[in-house]
């Protein structure tokens, strides 16, 4: 491998993405997206008593199932890199408990899966030969945990976004037929000041730009190389300020950008304001559909950028500013 | 590299960690290990209004601090590995924020500063040159978090452990004259049913012993290879029990092994009851204690095991166990 300019890494042997898996709720299940994940659920419980349980039974079977497809025993997958949203990434540590693979925990909030998949890339390009990668989120779970009880019904702003239920889960592979990941633009930490935790797509956005500038300045490449770039959970109006802030430092995204939180749900009919969010968003849309279009050659240039918002709680309760970050993995055939 | 076995990893051009820093609170300055610290701290505030304030401006000098020791320009440095215990990881992500430097969150509760760490050697034997890890905890944002607010002033059971004030942070490179990480050995999870969230080095124990049989059957060393072996925080009981636990495998290391949280309090006149424990506790134990032996050639060859309690406060409450994991590093001369 090698390193371009200050944030990114090209590939010499590309590794391959060898199989994705994703399972997601009721609610994705009604999108748009639905016919192109691997099981959709009935209910947010799937049996389980508590919504933390539940998101840990979603990634764990969502990391069964990709381990099953690919073919390979789970005794020669060398590591898993994985995370979600809760509290010290519970949904992981206890979802993939009994998974007896090195386990590599990691958190950039939504920018968890593309976090992921570039550490594995680069141990694919190191000599590792398969490494797994897992993320998470589940919109109960997450409701309570950063902003209201769901019982209580409190309304949400228009700038809110759903985040999505589900998991998504990839092998990548230090050989195979592609599609390869040929190149890794790692994130800094962006904080411009937003402070409202219920418009995360403008307290991302900068940090979005921040890395698809580094990507171009790196790679020498310019929007119109991509079929598609796509973000991770901007949503419709994070989407909005990058095409806009993109547009201002010359680049025009215009024509073939768009956003995974803005693809999962149907706005008009599912009353989910600004899009999707969350580690599942990205994670379940690369995982399921866009999987689904390298495969079938309908996608061969694709620039992922998946962003996170660096929270909790307790910072916005103390006044802080929400950070952002943004890591992006260009995916080729 | 080389994969050794199932979790090993030796690297043919061992990485260097180039320097190392930390600042600790007053409790830790009391302790027999003060000599060693960068900076004692006088309260646990630092001039800042909350706990968790604090532990960002913790983290944030410590790395300042390794930077401008090791004599790199920041804008040298390639990537950043960090994490810690609070919700969300916001102590690093908010202490690190204007960094402006690559950043990749990682979780592994205590386990963190050695996950770091092996994943800057994979990095620097790739060919990155520089790669800064930092990892940082806090005994009242802990307390609060983990457990009740301090200001209840709840009795501690002696099985308990302090969580340590304090950061560390080292810088990694793909060149230099040592101490040396020879070896990786990453930890899976093990779960072998504990409840108690007070008693931390009881539910870890396991995981320690499950990476210290990996290392020693992937490396066909023996455990007085070692000059010393010593785990993240297992604190006295932990430590009784890893003892016993790898006796009964065949593994004798009563004379070499010891453990950071013993190493860094004074049980009998400090009050820490069963030991130091969090991220903080190996990460200054190492950037302080140990580099200094290392330097000053008392120690050239240890295995630093750091493990992790994989729980948060909802997984208690729904009567879950505690998951543990423990990751290990092999530094010679």
């Amino acid at each position: 491998m090698k390193k371009l300019g200050k944030q990114t890494i090209k590939f010499d042997n590309p590794p391959t993405v060898l199989e994705a898996a994703t399972i997601v709720g009721p609610k994705e299940a009604e999108g748009p997206l639905a016919q192109y994940f691997d099981k959709c659920l009935e209910d947010e419980f799937w049996g389980e008593k508590t919504w933390e349980k539940a998101e840990s039974k979603i990634i764990k079977e969502t990391v069964n199932t990709v381990v099953s497809k690919s073919g390979i025993p789970s005794g020669s997958i060398d590591y898993c890199f994985a995370g979600d949203l809760l509290n010290q990434c519970i949904s992981s540590s206890f979802g993939l408990r009994e998974l007896n693979i090195p386990f590599l925990g990691i958190f950039g909030a939504c920018s968890t899966f593309v976090e992921g998949m570039s550490l594995a890339a680069i141990f694919a390009d190191s000599g590792i030969s398969n490494i797994l990668c897992a993320a998470s989120s589940h919109f109960c779970s997450a409701e309570k945990q950063f902003r209201f009880p769901l019982e209580l019904g409190n309304q949400r702003p228009p700038s809110a976004q759903w985040t999505v239920t589900g998991a998504g889960a990839t092998i990548i592979c230090n050989s195979g037929n592609g599609p390869y990941i040929t190149h890794v633009t790692t994130g800094k930490i962006v904080d411009m000041g937003i402070k409202d935790a219920n418009n995360m797509g403008a307290a991302m956005a900068p940090a979005a730009l921040s890395t698809l500038l580094a990507h171009f300045q790196d790679t020498g490449r310019s929007p119109n190389y991509y079929d598609v770039i796509l973000t991770g959970d901007l949503g419709y109006i994070g989407k909005e300020i990058l095409t806009e802030l993109a547009m201002d430092k010359g680049y025009n995204i215009k024509n073939n950008y768009n956003d995974c939180g803005v693809l999962i749900f149907d706005k008009n009919s599912q009353d989910t304001h600004s899009g999707g969010s969350g580690c599942g968003c990205c994670a379940s849309v690369f995982s399921g559909y866009l999987m689904h279009e390298l495969r079938n050659k309908k996608l061969s240039r694709l620039l992922l950028i998946a962003t996170g918002a660096l929270m909790n709680s307790t910072s916005s309760q103390q006044g802080e500013s929400i950070p952002g970050i943004a890591h992006a993995i260009s995916i080729e055939l």
